[in-house]
């Protein structure tokens, strides 16, 4: 295959952090989230994840329904202590049914860890003021935890950017070049963004499957400020891993580019990264992006149109850069 | 236009994340306050803003009263939540009119929210528990979530520098300089201060607005530690796009200034950056800054006048500059 | 010794912050949680000591517990305070024996300090009063510190890397290397990291002995993303300090070899750094890391396995490599 | 003076920040505790400070008083409006004189503004009952911002260095140099640490006083990780501006050396940085700092004895440098 052999001409990026020896891996290297698809094993579950990178990458839902679990699970567990304790250490408490009983001990235990404490039912004796005494210790720590967890949550340093779906083999100056374009979605502005561009190609050498990562060259590495769409330029010259693949190699080989973009955040005052990655059946053949902004009416200010990040329309590409492909 | 040609010989910087075709933006670049002027589209309001974002950047007052009208609104409706429970679920009540009971349980609502509880009135029966002991914990929620945006609120590292409102074109060495000053105006140190300038052109090519963007070089790129006022200077020499502008021919073209600083906070133990632009109309032709600091009284410190930041007179240009823009 | 002497013509590394003179120093520079193996004296315990660093390293357990202590001893001082005041100036208490009667203000204080004030008991009079005004003040003060230091706990940003337990002189190329690895171990990415390796080595020149530094070369220094686990390799090549180093010497000198870690992670969107350190006995002669990646059953990920992270087999060294280190 | 004539042909540091006309400036630039030697006009005393910066750098001390106060003041106001709003609106009350009352509704307050809220006192009516449930709101708030400093000042990136009293000139080599020492003084580690070091020499020009700044060559500008002691060398060679000063040359001249560190403190994971100077009076001729660190008993551990980080002894000058200076 003529393609091997150009490859082999071209430098390699050793250090992707992706080895080479592709009966090694598994699936594609960077998912479409940007996440490294990497399972990890050998290690307990205690020690393989940080409960805290787990609760701040959670679901805004699913962790504040996490939290209220918690909260009815620990007025359960000192609702059963307040129960087995006796209710007649508890004064005011309305007693009736164990069922009603158990409501108002519960209820108790809520007003104790949330440090309501209406007043109504408070404990009497050692041992039922000695676990409220602890109650409400526990209550006020937990909540300067989940203080700490929102705060972490939302200050956490994040890119806000949307990538196009598709990668395009758009014509570019005399020759063709891969596109994509990205774009800030919210109010932040990002500085100095930089956007790293990695191919991994995987190949059959002498029977044995080997992932290639070729860094990819980029028209304009880095801008000074992202305020509008930014559409990153691969041109396919000489030097490019894609030079000389039709539109069928592509689709036939395991082709994946992964993007790795770093700014810095002017309101988070950080530095955030994003990742993403294109496999060949995101890659279109001969198509080119359509413009996302415009004047507004009074020409007053620039209107960036984020539902148009992966309009494109097909393109015929240049006869010479597809013949020099042949 | 002479302008137009000369331009054509300059190196244009390309990285400044704003597009280079004028057809598609609108009014300035950047506004006074170093924002990007741009709208965006597309997606929905909850995925447009990062509200973090937007609570960290509302102005004071604002975001005090957005709190307090949160504690309004989230005890209204519990209120309407007890009062529809039934008043008497609620121990304690002084009730009467329904505008009394409603105001009865508002303030119930208000003392379970936040957790003051002083038990006048407390909750008897599963439903008003319930409600109470969900409140509670929204309460403590709430709070915590309070906790951070204030946290977040003035541990954001922002850079206290003032611009001069106007840039000046001052007579330099043999020649001429734009000139314009910034100043820390607080009690923070800032260390490694850079800065970069890039003009913004707006040309008629064939018929066509182009932007045309260049980086101008400036005298004193970056200082150790920013104690006193700093004049950026850039000298408008053959490499300057400005060179051979007359005072006239500023005014009548369509510039933009736009300044970005960097530094590092010394209190913050961060770095912050902070952006400013100055227009045709901001450009003073012929004027020089008044020194704005002076040693104190006794000698032994030195006083910077921050009322003096835009303080300028003034003054005549060098002949040969100005032949020379001829 | 030919050691001593070849020693000699390398280029020494003098910027490790160790000293060069051995008899100054005692035992290993660094010890293998990375810590350098230095006593601090002439100052005073609380200057110190960071209390806060201390407080974010402490293990989990005993700064729960130590949090726990806090509580109980405050409560302990505010209820011999209102124990003295007396409990006549606290309405409601369940008077009897004065072991009953300190419980009874014990409970009081925590009631007071956490904020729950379920009113049971409640201070009458000024002194009672004035006294639990300013514990509920501290209690608040209290539990914002605890805020302040959980947060601080689980945001502090670490580098969650195991490392090998051996560093392993294994066949590389046509010579030999030396060779450990490091794998993340949680749900954590790191980019961009980057190995620094200094080896530390005393010899006796002139009947005093001395230490000496180099770095060593690292056949891959930065990786841009780590996902799976990174042997870090050095070349015993002629500019290696390890060159000519037989199995025997590397036992009977001193010699240890710091290493140095530093990435971004992703979700504390920070910069991290680890270190360890591998002494003469930990550096195994002749050996290999067997592979500790391997696709999961479907072909879709790969499987991580850290238990195999310090996995090695014997395996012999080419002779050349030996014979030219004679 | 021969001094001028030499420091005319060294070149400058031109970005320090500050200007060169010393007639503008007073005093020392940098002060003992590094910082900057300057008083700010011309702002409003609000926009002149940042009120967090000045929290966090407040001592510890005078900000716990403060907070205590400002707890007093706001319970002050809110009994005031509590009296005028009349004690008949506070169930529970035991009323009697005056300042009885006043006391019962100021500890009612307190209570409310904790949210202790034992409830013997509550509020019943429309007017009490509102106030109380503004206060309990702003209590909380009061107690999230206190959270916020807390967390602030505690986790403040501070670099704990120490810096020895004095600059020595030193023998070094075959000549002389100019040393201090610093250290890191609390259980912190220090990475990638840099120095630089400025020079500013007041000196007499045509009858006008004019500030002169030299940056100053370090024989070892970085270091790795700052486990011990750091002694700076500033080698007194041609180029130096030292260079030929005599010891009563250095006395005579208004001299000051401005130091500035940087590096990464490992537990914060983030830079820091610190400043001090040394003026004419603080630099001794020729003087030789003592070792500070010796080995523990057992030879396992380094001790480093911060008590001696000044500790230096008079030593001759080699004749040559000083002949040199002639």
């Amino acid at each position: 295959m003529a393609l091997l052999k150009r490859l082999k001409n071209l430098r390699t990026d050793d250090n992707t952090g992706f080895g080479s020896n592709s009966s090694s891996t598994g699936g594609r290297f960077v998912n479409k989230q940007g996440r490294a698809n990497v399972i990890k094993q050998g290690v307990g579950p205690l020690d393989r994840y940080s409960w805290y990178h787990t609760m701040l990458e959670m679901k805004r839902g699913k962790f504040l329904f996490l939290l209220f679990l918690i909260y009815i699970t620990i007025n359960l567990f000192f609702a059963g202590i307040y129960y087995l304790v006796g209710i007649d250490h508890l004064a005011g408490v309305n007693s009736g049914s164990p069922w009603k009983n158990f409501t108002e001990v519960f209820f108790f235990s809520a007003q104790t860890f949330t440090t309501v404490g209406y007043g109504r039912i408070s404990p009497v004796g050692f041992t039922a003021s000695a676990v409220s005494t602890f109650e409400a210790f526990l209550g006020l720590l937990s909540f300067a935890i989940a203080t700490g967890l929102f705060y972490g949550r939302f200050s956490r340093p994040q890119a806000f950017l949307q990538f196009s779906k598709n990668a395009l083999i758009t014509p570019y100056q005399d020759g063709i070049a891969l596109m994509f374009r990205l774009a800030p979605y919210k109010n932040n502005t990002l500085s100095e963004v930089e956007v790293q561009l990695t191919m991994a190609i995987t190949t059959e050498e002498n029977g044995k499957l080997t992932d290639k990562f070729f860094a990819l060259e980029i028209e304009l590495k880095k801008i000074n400020a992202l305020a509008l769409s930014w559409t990153i330029v691969h041109p396919i010259i000489e030097s490019s891993p894609f030079y000389g693949l039709s539109k069928e190699d592509i689709a036939a080989t395991d082709i994946e580019i992964m993007v790795f973009v770093k700014g810095f955040d002017e309101v988070f005052s950080n530095n955030v990264v994003t990742r993403t990655s294109y496999v060949s059946s995101e890659i279109i053949w001969g198509a080119k992006f359509n413009m996302m902004y415009h004047p507004n009416e009074d020409m007053s200010k620039t209107v960036l149109d984020l539902g148009k990040l992966n309009d494109f329309k097909q393109v015929p590409l240049p006869e010479s850069a597809i013949a020099g492909s042949a």
